[in-house]
């Protein structure tokens, strides 16, 4: 609960920001930290300019907000200003300031929709990406892209157990916004939304969280495991360039740059609250308790694949989710995963297991993100095979997601996607 | 963005609680600080029993998660273990922890589903509310219990603009958990829902946040004002006694309790975002910078109600939102506001102004909570005038709602709803 320490911890970042030692910490800092458990680099910091888009291997944040629009404009000049105007305001809401009013002007609509005056932890880290129907949409190349569209940024194929609706699936472009502050968050998206008017439109959304752990503790997800304990650490800088960052195969607007998968997971919660710890232990391949994989007695020990009990059977499950996901099982794929839980409220379900319960069921589970070099090697190369084989898609189903060519990052004066419009 | 010193300040908060010394603050801590402003009352608390509910007058947190059940059970000794159930796991979930495994056995359901194990800010206030179908639903009295429902718990009157959807209207029971963690309110509510299974169950949840501002400051909502200006002192007993608290006139059981009317307000974010400042102004009768009042030069500064321009118009206009909602104009209502604002994504809305616009619009607002010691001259009163000529109806939309009986504190052996189910 609310504890007057707080209020200290929010009146030094807040004088922080206010006094301009923000700019001290950048997007290198951020970098050099495990999204999945380490600190963040510093007070707060424009990381928004720089190299690579710096939310991809920047601490994992408290919230997030994720958006995905479609372009509706179909000229490139409502395009390349609609770029412009996000790399400007994004730099200053990366910075966790209110877009600048020219004047408070009693005549004018305020640039600024004014909810984050004043507030202490504002800045978030802002990340753009392009969707497939950029490029090409209906076979219609609307924006003279097409011949720049990267084989990586192929669509999804269909998955087994896919339940992917239209409301909360594809987008030609996204956002993403994390930060310390769901008012911040949506506060950024809300400006970028507004920023777009008459060039594109939202089309679908998802905020998500992740519980405060102490940052040297692997949180803990709404299954109640231990999660994130497999990430590549974005300090190793040759694994980055290996799984995460575009290189010299893509065209050269996206070297640099990475490729995000999202997939709003639903998990039916109610059904897995049924079952016995042994099973879940067996579904998830862990100790509930320890994170220990099963077989082993520390969270950080190596999965013992190939270890056997007296009756022969591995100790991991053949279908074990840990078994299924390790690189060890997938030629060495790996993923650089970014994931919020999320929570929607509840929404009438009939289950489609036993019993069969019909009625108000959570709408919950997790926003599954993740970056990679190459959508094919990665997330569609681990997932294909997990959703045949895994224990755990009796209680997740995948029910929409998208896929985006997030470009390197933008400078300034040099627009996010300088090099693709230019290059067009 | 996260921090380095928040971790510090995490482990503060889990030492503490590790070490016990958290029974040192209670609900009296707690209940002396204003709730839309002020500080906690101490590191974390088990501020659970008590005379009255602690979460009515605790100083407001970060993330709130409000249910609604229907009770599906027809007897009264499914609803008296269903409350004493509640009771005893609401004492430790509001002590942030998870709720006690007689051991991990591998053949048995988890009695806790585990994603508050180990995380720092996990204590939460905890509020229970009936709602008029405990008493009586569809002309029945299912548990004998028609005779002692108060008068004041009536069912509020439709107002003026009411769109109330069924699906998040009405409710039985009622849980509202708030606290610092996400993770923590939905996990509260999670176990409080499976402890029902098969006695009541969800109708609707609402989750909201508030931004994490200075505590000396007065937060901003989503419409980018001051919010929460004119609550009354948790402090001033009288004040609290007169508005707040049930005194004589409610059934005995009732007596130290307090009604909650719970309204989602979907505000039309696009539209009032397309506003000029002035307008935005009259429409409140605020400045928005500086939250002052229209016709004053400081925020606290009280409502110049009487004061007119050289026209002879009043400078806060006859319909501006803070004129229709003050004491002064209600014969000195008031109600103890805690709201939230919410956040459900965008979905499909076609708007009743013009341009009439359609198409995919946030479905954000506020999910406006308020005690009372009585509805019918709270919130009901308050709210008919404001439904009928509050300027910004065209931006806000009560979409559902309830109203519920909260009673005094449980103590420790002796439930939340002892005194009317003994009293039935």
């Amino acid at each position: 609960m609310r504890d007057p320490k707080d209020g200290g911890a929010s009146r030094r970042g807040f004088l922080a920001a206010a006094l301009g030692v923000a700019g001290a910490a950048g997007a290198g800092g951020g970098a050099a930290a495990d999204p999945s458990r380490g600190p963040a680099p510093g007070p707060r910091g424009p990381a928004f300019y720089g190299r690579h888009q710096a939310g991809i291997t920047a601490p994992i944040q408290r919230h997030a907000y994720f958006a995905a629009l479609d372009v509706t404009a179909e000229d490139r000049a409502s395009l390349l200003t609609l770029f412009t105007r996000w790399t400007e305001a994004g730099a200053v809401l990366a910075d966790g300031r209110p877009l600048p009013d020219p004047a408070s002007d009693l005549l004018a609509v305020p640039a600024d929709t004014g909810e984050t005056v004043g507030l202490a932890h504002s800045a978030v880290l802002l990340t753009f990406g392009f969707g497939p129907g950029l490029f090409l949409k209906a076979g219609v190349d609307r924006f003279g892209l097409a011949r720049h569209r990267p084989e990586a940024l192929a669509d999804l194929p269909r998955f087994v157990g896919d339940q992917l609706v239209p409301e909360r699936t594809g987008g030609d472009l996204c956002i993403l916004a994390e930060g310390d502050d769901p008012q911040a968050t949506f506060h950024a998206v809300r400006q970028l939304a507004r920023l777009a008017d008459g060039v594109a439109r939202i089309r679908w959304v998802q905020a998500g969280f992740t519980p405060g752990y102490d940052p040297r503790v692997t949180p803990r997800n709404l299954m109640g495991f231990k999660d994130g304990t497999m990430n590549p650490a974005p300090e190793d800088r040759a694994a980055m360039d290996r799984h995460v960052w575009v290189g010299e195969e893509g065209g050269a607007w996206m070297r640099g740059g990475s490729y995000l998968v999202v997939r709003p997971i639903r998990i039916a919660l109610e059904h897995w609250d049924r079952m016995k710890l042994g099973f879940q232990e067996q579904t998830v391949g862990r100790r509930k308790a320890s994170g220990a994989p099963l077989g082993a007695d520390r969270e950080d020990a190596p999965l013992p694949l190939s270890a056997t009990n007296a009756d022969g059977e591995f100790v991991i499950p053949e279908n074990a989710h840990v078994r299924l996901a390790a690189p060890e099982t997938n030629d060495g794929a790996q993923i650089l995963r970014r994931s919020y839980s999320y929570d929607n409220g509840v929404g009438f379900v009939a289950e489609r297991w036993p019993p069969w319960r019909q009625g108000m069921e959570f709408d919950a589970g997790l926003l599954f993100m993740c970056y990679q070099r190459d959508p094919r090697t990665g997330f569609s190369k681990l997932f294909d095979k997990m959703a045949k084989f895994d224990m755990m898609n009796q209680f997740v189903t995948h029910v929409g997601g998208g896929v985006f060519a997030c470009p390197p990052g933008a400078e300034p004066g040099r627009p996010i996607a300088e090099a693709l419009m230019a290059a067009a």
